[in-house]
């Protein structure tokens, strides 16, 4: 069976793992140190969000670092279909996020007549916590599709 | 070479460019309609995202009629690419207005003190558009993935 940079238990798709777990922590502590997020509905929707990507790359990266040095697993096609529809959820539901905070943090900077609802210090903390769910975003979506070209092969 | 429903030239695929084009055009109206949506810029990326779908949507649907009904045309995998390709990035697109509108909606409702930024009148039309466009960014991501996994059958 050929191989497919970027499928389950190959060091492209670590690579990926690694990336979605840099970008969704650094959003999480963007959002999280020292600042009140939970004023805010899509604050929070971007902290629930990134805090379940963590969990999932995090547990998705160790087992491709598993297949690559200790023993190849089997290859089941029903593997492939939960990791391809978790990751398009999750990317999906990272779009949304970082869209709703990068848009809310936007009015809120636009708002506010006599002084800004957020300080500016504030706000671009919002913006580079957007910024990162959106990278993350990017590299769900990347495994997602790199599983999903690689499936038809396996059924 | 055996058909899926909702690849292109298909009835199933004709009735989801119908859905697509209905649900982008009534979040245009909700949208546009007697409101003063430029003043905020998620409104206008709303806008203007749907008003990409809606001829879109429409010239495929139109090619989903004219194989149905006059002449099959030959299956070639760069016209599969680009539709798929397209779809992708308006479905993106379309979930992030979606997600920001209803976001900043929510935002509107929340904040002002005296009275809030936009009449509860207004703002559950912003609220519907909002409900659109995310329904048709449902339609738009399931014609691009059956067309997605139809590809590999012509390649």
């Amino acid at each position: 069976m050929e191989e497919v940079p970027g499928t389950l238990g190959t060091s492209a798709s670590f690579a990926l793992r690694m990336g979605q777990i840099i970008f969704a922590s650094s959003s999480l502590l963007f959002m999280c140190m020292h600042i009140q997020f939970y004023s805010y509905t899509s604050f929070c929707y971007l902290v629930t969000v990134v805090s379940l990507i963590i969990p999932w790359s995090l547990i998705l990266g160790t087992a491709d670092l598993y297949s690559m040095f200790v023993e190849r697993p089997s290859r089941q096609p029903g593997i492939f279909v939960v990791i391809i529809i978790g990751d398009m959820f999750l990317s999906f539901l990272s779009l949304a996020a970082a869209a709703s905070t990068a848009s809310v943090t936007d009015v809120l900077l636009m708002l506010g007549t006599e002084q800004p609802f957020c300080p500016p210090r504030v706000c671009s903390r919002y913006q580079l916590s957007a910024a990162m769910a959106f990278l993350s975003w990017f590299f769900l979506l990347a495994s997602s599709l790199f599983n999903l070209w690689f499936l038809p092969t396996l059924l």
